[in-house]
């Protein structure tokens, strides 16, 4: 080849077949989202860079795709721009700069595009689509079951055989370390061991929280109280046993009741867990927080949590706020896997094959009236022999071939192959809406 | 406020409002591509730098947005990667990529964002949409009609009054240049000039072709033959004349006659011009260029050409293609000066009030039921006074609120106020169906 002609690492390109089924996915993303009154909005794919440094923690920052100024000041390696890391501190952005356009209560969603330098891993890319619901300005735990129930609706929607949604509060984490005995000055970074415990077991996390200075026997105390019961409503008790006298765990505990009981009504065969070891790794949530599992599939499939703070980040005030990011990507994987994708390789309903380029007019006018009967047609684009015309029609999955040679020109007549079985039949241009009765 | 929230320059925010115009738009032109047999492709946003250099032109490259090396390479202020400027070259660089995977004559579009660093203006920004068509594989001139055919139906799906296609051809262009005794070295320069005369008018030009070292007489005899006689036909007829001997140019007037005529059957109300003085700025146009005008409007609301020799520079061989790109933000903006939006400002059909947390199962499961239905359903997401709820039913244009009070909730019934009218009716739950009838 000429030049290089790769795509960036951890980037990819969608050819037509996977574009439908993305497509597939997105519409029943959407739909769901609209049905349970959610409002579209996007934001634009650069930001300026001060809107997204410090919001994601170190790591966060040192994965940030950065632009450098334009013009002169190229020349200083000055970056001024960064792109989008995420959906919810763009949100947490437009909600500071429109809250006099947005209503009080703002249940927005938004289906873009994410972009992080991570190192690229099995279903891990640079730039990847997040499909976030947020409810803005509603205090717990109305917000949290309007959005976790729309979720629950994707999944059946996309017709998952069943998911599992893992519950906690940054409230019951944060009493769960007290009770151990940890000082409340380690509770971020005792949160962001834990977060780890899917990756490195109990005594990776137990080391892990000795190196981070927490002495042995509260790491041993922490991890111990980290189990929960055989069922929510035993591992409610366990917990309010143990947090009497935490106001703030208990009013936690207390919502996640009321929680459970509302989503009941809308989980279908989908499982929920209280799951007092989920922490997220993220700095900004203050209250309740979720991930979403399929079977099989060792990550998550979605997530989120309660940030009182961050959009008080950006305006004069805290506004309260909710939200959770479906993992668009992961979701097409399993869809791929277990088959739920419809099949997408049909292109055009009927093509007309281009038989001399003095009739050209023609075969364009007979394309229009077939288009004009609701399907899809499209014109063979160049003047090639006639079964290289029907070689491409097959390779496109066409169903039906249009062709209007001398004959038929004389006699506005066109004559249509039915590609699955092989049969041409010879009509009036003025029956083809008959024909494709 | 806390900290700075804008945005970058010329880039937008898009609220709810916008948005569902926006989409109701891009709906339209997939909508009518896919009727056209054109298949969907993505590609990333980001691009190795050295796919996007040396594609636009001079003024081109300056506009890049470059993306800092991550990791200790930050230092050097090197740049490895760049935001996409348009989608032709990244269609040219995917086409090399993925040669076997796409059909010898393919057909794709590509709806996505492009990022110029240019000065934004009215109508200009740094973020916008493209929504592109191009045919890659065949020559002309059946692929350029199966392309515009496509391009019509766009602006008929739209309901615009009346576009005006204009269209020339790079080789009548360079003959016109020939003829007026130009050396065909200053082609390139004498394009570029002839390319700014809607901007700086006659003079302008001819000051231009000047300053860039074209004799005074010559640059006045190709002003002159820029002029089109009256009708196509008249304007076929003076350039056939004026070309004798001049092959490449005869063979492209031959090509225009029949796109003109093929055209005639789908131009509907929409008129095609001939012009000779069209240039598009590009550097890769090897044959037929065109551009869309609505009445109006100063400028173009769609462009493209013939670009046989660019995908060349990514394969090892030369492959044709020719593609038009349409100018979604310019279309928008038209489409909100002549009221073709439908109204777009109702939300969900119908709210469920919430009247108190202890009964938030009984209001998620009366949502669900009114979803089942059809209609889409918010759930108010917080315990509020009832008329703060209804304020912000009435703001968002909802239709129905469903109230379920105590007394609902002892006789498993709903209370249901149409908003438009005040009407209060309490039913049993089981006659929702019935009721939403």
């Amino acid at each position: 080849m000429a030049r290089s002609v790769g795509i960036p690492k951890g980037t990819r390109d969608f050819l037509p077949i996977t574009m439908r089924q993305r497509a597939y996915v997105m519409r029943i993303i959407r739909d769901v989202y609209e049905a349970h009154g959610f409002d579209p909005i996007e934001t634009p794919a650069i930001e300026n860079i001060e809107t997204l440094t410090g919001k994601y923690g170190e790591e966060g920052d040192q994965l940030l795709f950065k632009i450098l100024k334009r013009g002169a000041k190229a020349a200083t390696g000055e970056c001024d721009l960064g792109l989008r890391y995420d959906l919810t501190v763009p949100l947490s952005r437009f909600v500071a700069m429109h809250q006099n356009e947005i209503p009080r209560l703002f249940k927005r969603y938004q289906l873009q595009s994410v972009y992080r330098a991570d190192r690229p891993g099995h279903g891990r890319f640079r730039e990847f689509m997040q499909c976030d619901i947020d409810i803005v300005g509603a205090s717990a735990p109305v917000a949290e079951v309007g959005l976790l129930a729309a979720i629950f609706d994707v999944f059946v929607a996309l017709k998952f055989d069943s998911v599992t949604l893992q519950l906690n509060d940054r409230r019951i984490l944060r009493a769960l370390i007290q009770v151990a005995g940890i000082d409340l000055e380690l509770e971020t970074t005792a949160i962001m061991a834990i977060d780890k415990l899917d990756k490195i077991g109990e005594e990776g996390v137990e080391k892990e929280l000795e190196n981070r200075g927490i002495p042995k026997t509260a790491a041993e105390n922490l991890l111990k109280s980290l189990k929960s019961a055989e069922n929510n409503e035993a591992e409610l008790q366990r917990l309010e046993t143990l947090f009497a006298g935490y106001e703030d765990a208990l009013e936690a505990l207390a919502e996640l009741r009321r929680i459970l009981t509302a989503l009941e009504v809308c989980r279908g065969r989908h499982k929920i867990d209280l799951c007092p070891a989920l922490a997220r790794g993220l700095n900004y949530y203050t209250g309740a927080i979720f991930e979403l599992r399929a079977e099989g599939l060792n990550s998550s499939i979605a997530g989120g949590g309660r940030y009182d703070k961050l959009i008080g980040s950006f305006a004069a005030r805290d506004i309260p706020a909710v939200g959770i990011s479906l993992g668009f990507e992961r979701i097409c994987v399993i869809m791929q896997e277990q088959g739920l994708f419809p099949d997408f390789s049909a292109s055009a309903d009927v093509m007309v094959a281009c038989f001399n380029e003095e009739s050209l007019a023609q075969q364009v006018s007979v394309a229009k009236k077939i288009r004009e009967l609701g399907l899809s047609c499209e014109l063979y684009p160049q003047n090639d022999k006639l079964g290289k015309q029907f070689k491409y029609a097959n390779e496109r999955a066409v169903s039906y071939v249009a062709i209007m040679g001398d004959e038929e020109l004389s006699t506005q007549s066109v004559t249509i192959k039915n590609m699955h079985n092989g049969e041409q039949t010879t009509i009036s241009i003025d029956a083809l809406a008959t024909f494709f009765q």
